[in-house]
This record gives structure tokens, sequence and C-alpha cells, in this order.
């Protein structure tokens, strides 16, 4: 099958047909949007990945659950609190947030998931939150989307929303995503939420499939500073509002889903990269020559989360000792009279040691905001690209001044 | 046996008997002491650790050889360049120090090691180091352990030399140390050189046992960012100059010598976990109540290498939310209803929640050199203890300004 190439838009999780959304302000966090709400017209299939922390937050533990049966029609997010490390009534007060929400809009109160993210162990303030949630359910339009990206933002500086389109047996379907990436305004943690929305008619085990497939090679190859959230979660709602005939497994139909689907996703997890706190790049990682996959992924995540690559890259240092360095710490095979590292595009080292190359080129090359590092690692044929950003004076400060 | 406490004093490698050592300047570095001599007046057992990057510096891949038959009588180190990725021309540079270092003390070549630490990628300036191995040998002297201290160093802002004393047999024995540390510091060895002598009769096996031990539960409890370097590297030299009746396995002798190593590795891994590069701190993040020793070491890892808890510390901000989530990032089991911890003495947290304390006291004790991080995972016995600093601006400035 020919490659083909999804351009992504700057829609939403409201660009699918039968989304609606919005974003308002219940006083949680000091300003701006903090609670999110977006409902299909119709249950939808659902497919969900989360964090692996063996300290989850309460509404990790509740979509778990939710998401077993791989439906729902709603979810409701607040920023400025993360409800993670308190107690019972934490819980409590998760299930409250569905059902109430489930009440507003008529639904089951197994139809609807929960998202928090902010501040660890403060209890949450429930009488700001009832009364946006029902604010928030009043607000919900068809483009609300944008409205529900400012909402789940927290020291993001940009909203993250995307979306791709394409044909299915000749119907136009689409893809939307909203996403918010490191810290908050009580930076706590790097807590990443990724919500998606298409209006394709798929089985919901088909969609779990296609969304975990997706998420390996992108969000879950992403790192800002290496941290593991206990709330990070990626969702999505496939409604079937398109109308296209049902999408089966090893069908074109099926391929073309996850190549759109992976375009948004990359896009989305580049875009989080970018504005990691503190980031004055975004950079992309590529091993290449690995052993294995495995191998391969390693070295790059390796890489990708070097406090020593990631303030060369900052100090526009095309430092590639500490390329090699921490692909070797990875554990990943180098062959070490063969392997060769590129630095923005620009080839630093070749056949297991310096090779020389133009210091005005590179100078300009690293001033740009998209850096590429690349290794082969000159053992076998697997690859591996991982997105991060740079460490900064500025990731210190926003992580060293905020008191609790 | 009684615990007996080893008061650790600022001797050096000259300290034990039978043992010159100097340090003098070559050129390499910009300026300061680079190349450094030990030397036992008589043939010594010796024991070495190495790092176990996949991409490892020539003169690891030398020592690592040379020591296979337990036996060493010098070293020769220089600091500015690694001889990493210089290929073949690299590894006869390396075979060319202990050669010449040979030929100037009247020993065979085998029983000669080398250590570089430095730059990665950059052919050795061997005439300056030929020159400056003379000058060391004909340096050396009884009490030139400090001066070898100074010429390791890099990065380091202070040399690290501490000694040890004890009797065997009413025999006055001693262990003496030099170690440079700073950057790309991490267990499993970093550019982290630790030389250990001591003037004990001991067996080479025993010798290499007892470094093993203190070397699990000292130096590679030490992390500055996570790093592991190309060249890392402890030895452990023994020449029996004390003349104690030979230390045997599983005798008293054995454990007071090992107690006396101990003391003094810990030691030295704290003094280079305080002078980490940037570092403001020496942080100590015990966890406790772990399923198994495994977890608790990941545990306490995963927090002393995250930059989220570095940068608090840095911040003087007791933010337990940033403790637990890296705790749970690292895959160890937590009773989320029972964790509890501990920030610079005070309880922050316990049953799974907030506690309040008193808000002063824990200003006063975030403003101490020394920062004690402790949480109980409350799932079971084990423990483990990591050293490590803070991270802070001066740590992306020392990094993101320094150029290849």
């Amino acid at each position: 099958m020919k490659k083909i190439v999804f351009p992504v838009t700057n829609g939403s999780v409201t660009t699918p047909k039968g989304f609606k959304a919005s974003g308002i302000y219940a006083g949680i966090k000091q300003k701006g949007k903090d609670i999110a709400c977006i409902v299909s017209d119709a249950p939808a299939f659902v497919a969900g990945m989360f964090t692996t922390n063996k300290m989850p937050a309460h509404c990790v533990v509740f979509n778990k659950l939710q998401v077993r049966d791989g439906c729902a029609q709603a979810l409701i997010v607040n920023a400025g609190n993360a409800n993670c490390c308190t107690g019972e009534q934490g819980w409590q007060d998760t299930v409250e947030m569905a059902r109430l929400t489930a009440l507003l809009l008529s639904l089951d109160k197994n139809q609807v998931l929960v998202l928090s993210t902010g501040i660890i162990g403060e209890p949450m303030p429930m009488d700001k939150i009832r009364n946006g949630i029902d604010r928030a359910v009043t607000a919900l339009s068809g483009d609300g989307g944008l409205d529900a990206a400012q909402a789940i933002m927290t020291t993001d500086t940009v909203p993250k929303n995307y979306s791709v389109e394409f044909e299915l047996d000749d119907k136009l379907c689409s893809i939307g995503v909203i996403a918010k990436g490191s810290g908050m305004i009580n930076p706590n943690l790097a807590t990443m939420f990724c919500i998606f929305t298409t209006d394709v008619y798929i089985t919901s085990h088909l969609l779990q499939q296609a969304f975990k497939d997706t998420v390996k090679s992108s969000l879950n190859m992403l790192t800002v500073d290496g941290e593991m959230s206990t709330n990070d979660t990626a969702l999505l709602f496939a409604n079937g509002a398109a109308r296209n005939n049902k999408i089966e497994a090893k069908t074109k139909n099926y391929y073309i889903f996850c190549a759109a689907l992976k375009a948004l996703s990359v896009k989305v997890t580049k875009a989080i990269a970018e504005d990691g706190e503190g980031a004055t790049k975004l950079v992309t990682v590529t091993v290449s020559g690995a052993h294995s996959k495995k191998q391969a992924v390693l070295a790059a995540k390796s890489i990708a989360n070097s406090m020593l690559v990631k303030t060369a890259i900052f100090g526009k240092d095309p430092n590639w000792g500490r390329i090699v360095q921490s692909a070797g710490a990875s554990g990943a095979l180098i062959n070490i009279d063969k392997f060769s590292v590129e630095f923005a595009g620009i080839k630093v080292a070749e056949n297991g040691g310096n090779t020389s190359f133009d210091k005005t080129l590179m100078s300009q090359a690293l001033e740009e905001k998209n850096i590429n590092v690349a290794i082969d690692l000159a053992v076998g044929k697997a690859t591996a690209t991982v997105f991060t950003c740079d460490l900064t004076h500025d990731y210190v400060t926003i992580n060293a001044d905020y008191h609790t």
C-alpha cells in the first residue's frame, strides 16, 4: 500500500462528528479554565492507556475499571488537584465527579470517566468542583474543543489541540485530540493527558489494539524529564457518527485509520515535548543499527533522558561523547570501531571516532528550534525514535521555586 | 561482635605504609595538576571494579586484563582526556602509558594500571603525557597523596582524600583513598575514580570479595545525575607492609578490615555526592518497608535520580508528592494507605496522605547542607540508602557551557 500522508490541522476533540466539549473556570487553579467536559452524542467505544506508576491516582484506578467493558460516553476533567494520596475521601470524590456528571447528562454513571491533574496529597475542593461540573455541562457545545484543551492545561504554555481527516468508503472521517504535558500551577508532576475522539465505526477490541500500537510508537516514546506521573492517561473515544462500514482487522480501512491515528499521535507527542517545562528545543533522538528493537528503545530513551545530553543541546554544543556514553550506559551493544553520530543532521563521529565538520554550519544548525540527534550503533538493523526537549535553567527555576 | 566506629581522617593513599604518590601539571587540562602516579614499594594485590558501560574507554579494557592475576604495583592517571572512542591509536596510547611508567620504575609492564578521564573522542596529547609521566615518577614521595588527589580532579571543586586506621594482631594498619567525582556519576561506576591503598596482608581472592561487597553498598549507591561514565573505575591495592598475619575468610580480622573499608568508602561516596556538579546539598535517600532488597534499591535510586525531587531540594521545598511519585515510578510496591515520608527528619506524610508539621522547623531544617529524605513503603522489611545531591542552575551552567 502506498504511504499516505495525513495533514494534521488545528482541530480538536469536537472536530469528529457527534462530540461536544466545554472548558470553564471553577476556581481550582489560580486562573484560567480548570474543568473540561467531553461528551459523545451516542454511546462510544473507548480505549485507554494508563500510567504504570505503583502509586496511581484515584482517577486512574477508577477509569481502569470503567473502561473494562470498552464503552463510555463522557469524560470530566479537573486541573489543579491530582486527587492522589488523598485516601478514602479522594476515592469517594472521584466517584462523585462521575455520578454528578452522569446525572446532569442523563447517562448511566458507568458511562463517565474522570481525570484529575495537579497537586498531590491535598483534599479535592469539592464545592468548587460540583459547581464547576454543573457549569461545564451547561457550556457543552459542538465547537468547545479548544475551551476543553485550555481547561486541562497546567504549566503548559500553549493549548495542544489537533485533528486529522481521511475517507473510509467515501465517508469523511476524522480524529481529534487535546493534550496536556508537563507541569502545573503548583508543579508537582509532569502529568500527561491525551484525549482522542473519532467518529469512525470500529469494534472495541480493534480500537484498543490500534490505540495500543499507536501509543507504543508515539506517546510512549516521549520523555520530558524521565518522570512518570501518578495520573498519566491516554483515552480514545470512537462513536461511529461518520457512518462508515465497521472497520475490520487486517483491512485497508484499518490501516488507513491506524496511519491517521499515528500521524495525529506523533504530532501531539512532539507538541508536548516542545512545550516541556523550560524547553527551548524539540529534540528527536534516533537510534539505528541496534541489535534488537528492545536495545534500540533502551538506547534512545537513555540518550533522551540524559541530563548531560539535554544540557549540551541547551548549550548548543554538538557533544557526541555524551550521546555515545548514554547509549553505552543503556546496556545496548555498540560496535566500538564502527558507530557513527549525527548532530543536527551533520556527521560528527564515524568509524568509532571523531570526524571533522564545518563549525559554521554546525553553529547555524544548532540555532534551530528542532534538533535531531542520531546514532548508528553498527551492530544490527533495529531502530527507534524518541521525542524530548533540552534541560534549561527555566526547568530548574520552575521546579525549584515552587513552595508547598 | 560489637560494632566498631572507625574515625575517618584526611589522610590519603600514602597514609598506608609502603606507598608513594605524586601529582604534577603536564598541560593536558587548562590548569592545575593533571598526571598522578601511585606506587607500592613492593608488589601488591589489587582488586578492581569497572564501569558496565558498553562503550568502555581503553584504560578500562586494559585494566580489566591487567588485574586478572590479582597483582599490580603502580598506577598512572591522567585527567583532561578520557581516551575513549579514539580507535586503535588510543589503545596504543594506553599501552604506552603503562610501558613508559614501568620502564621508569623498573617494573614489569604487567604491574602497571592506567586511568584516563576527561573529554571523549579526542586524540591523547602523547608528547605532554610522556613528559608528564617522567616528571610524575621523579616526583614520587611518601607524602604525595594529596598531590595525586588534586591531579585526578576534573570539575571537582575540592580534592577528596581520606584514610582510616585500625589494629590487627596489635599491628597498626590503615586504608587510604583518593577519589574524583562530579559529573557523569551513577552507580555501577561513572567518571568516578576511587583509588584505595592499604598496607594489610590479605589474599587476592578475599581482597576482591571485600571490595565487591563494600562497593555494592557505598559507591554503587551513589548518583549525581544518573549518568554512567565510560571510564568509571575503583581500585584497591594491598601491599602487606603492616606485617599483620594474613587475613583469612570469616575471621574477626576480616570483619574489622571490611568494616574499616566500608567506613572509608561511605565517607568518600558522600564526599563525591556533596561535590556533585553544581550541588548545594548532600542528599541521603533512605527507603524502608520495601518488599525486597531489589525493590528498595530500585525505589531509592529512582528517588535519587528524580529531577523533580532534586530541584525540590534545591528549592528547599518539602515536596513529598515527588518522593512518592518517583518511588511508584520505579515499580516498587507501595501500600497506598500506609506509606509515610520524612523530609529532613520531619514527618510530612503518614498513613498514605498529608500530615501537618511545623513550617518554621521545616524551613530551618531545609537550610542545612545535609538533607535526609526517607520513605517507608509499608509493604515489607527491606531497606536501601542512596547518596546524591540536588539539581541546580549551576549544574545546567556547567554542562551547557562546557564546549567540545
